[in-house]
């Protein structure tokens, strides 16, 4: 049970968390917090939060939990803004999409990574934003990555699982640099395709009659390009070397998908297609 | 109303047309064709098709309207084996998804385009294939493109303009060149990229558990990816030109995007994704 929950960034992350962990009773109170005033009174008015302030400092004051969730290119400037307020013994927790850049951040900012600091990311999330778009289950039987460090406290990490999972989650854990590497390749990556790909079509000259004889497939295709630019753009930053890595690779493998089509090559075609319906076949829809 | 139709190839194209049209009532009598008696067998079970017979010139006779869904490779095979029993006046049709292809099988195989020849492309399809997942709504509100020549005959554009519009469709007109432009960059494309991504990921070492962690928005982003090989491996032969032009240029924007990451040019990424968006969402969805 979490006695005072403090979420930073209350949109669709912190949102759906409160959401589910008031659904699940194991929180009494919780107090949000961010920049943006009339954002949080939305908030409020919707029963999400109990109550907010706008001043970080004040807002961590009484918490035992507090769960960072804005963009990631906020981290470093909300971890300065709480550092000297957050009581002794209490849980920082986070759900930045790429791990490396938080606990640099974090090291910055506290000069150590703290023991209380359990570094998190749940792999979950829809192409909308904002706490009208939060939900309960946004967070039931998906997964939720804990990346602890050598410092990380056990039983900090226990209490950040046990949240976890009270909203539904299946939690592990692994290394910083892998997390890393993984979500470059299965979640940066497609973004980076979906967004580059319609901006491309775009600025096109036929644009519109494009759009208007694009297929179902081209709808699901594309839906993650209306993801939020900004914070896409805070991950590409936090997540730069590994993503121009899987970047790099893609680029090479559409090279060689290319050369087949240029050289006619209907084996080498016909071998790549095979592998991907396969593996994506294998894979639960 | 047209009184014999013959489908060649069954599979969710044709058989989904064979459904419509049942249903509008639209057809007296429809007759399938394809080399697999099995395949066709379980179409005349599930209803799709009255009866059929695997010896096309046989198939095609009596038939005023011929309607060609098989992969654009065996388009070619199809009208040589069609072209001496057609019914003087019969109308062919077919539902390749690059016309200039067709247009030039025919031309090849009949010497010239016959007036009563219609180049089509319904703007329908799921990942699925086979006469199983056809569904008689699968062309309701969706675009059928109809490319005519200068020797295509009014009374058979109209026909098969008709065929369509009981199916559901709306049905449009646009030349070769521009259908074929237009889908390279809002069908052919998106598949390339489906397909090259989840090979390029199926090939790296943590596969199983890089699939374990992906979310929601890789589920959409790959479903194309199951989609059929021979079917797409066909699509790129057939407008390999159209599909090069438009690699390349997403390839460059790919550079593009990758250089502002590598940069750290916060500007220009979050400008190619804010344009992206901002398309996509005015794009329904």
């Amino acid at each position: 049970m979490i006695g005072r929950l403090c979420i930073v960034g209350v949109g669709l992350i912190g949102g759906s968390l409160a959401r589910a962990l008031r659904e699940a009773g194991t929180v009494k109170e919780i107090v949000g917090s961010s920049r943006n005033a009339e954002h949080l009174q939305r908030a409020v008015d919707l029963g999400v939060i109990d109550s907010f302030d706008t001043d970080l400092s004040e807002a961590v004051r009484g918490a035992d939990m507090v769960f960072v969730s804005v963009p990631l290119g906020a981290m470093r400037n909300v971890f300065a803004l709480l550092r000297d307020s957050l009581e002794p013994g209490a849980v920082l927790t986070d759900a930045g999409s790429a791990k490396g850049g938080v606990v640099a951040d974090v090291k910055q900012v506290f000069g150590k990574v703290p023991a209380a600091f359990v570094p998190g990311h749940p792999i979950a999330g829809t192409e909308n934003s904002g706490v009208e778009a939060s939900f309960a289950d946004l967070y039931r039987g998906r997964r939720v990555i804990l990346t602890p460090l050598p410092e990380t406290d056990d039983e900090a990490l226990q209490m950040v699982r046990s949240m976890w999972e009270a909203a539904g989650a299946v939690v592990s854990e692994m290394e910083v640099v892998h997390h890393d590497e993984i979500l470059a390749a299965t979640s940066h990556l497609p973004h980076m395709l979906a967004f580059a790909l319609v901006e491309s079509l775009a600025r096109m000259s036929e644009q519109r009659e494009i759009f208007e004889y694009a297929a179902g497939g081209f709808r699901d295709f594309t839906r993650i390009a209306s993801s939020d630019p900004v914070m896409w753009r805070d991950i590409c930053l936090a997540n730069r070397e590994a993503l121009l890595l899987v970047m790099e690779r893609f680029q090479a493998d559409m090279a060689v998908l290319g050369n087949a089509i240029r050289d006619r090559d209907e084996t080498r075609i016909l071998q790549i297609f095979q592998q991907a319906k396969s593996a994506r076949d294998a894979f639960a829809d």
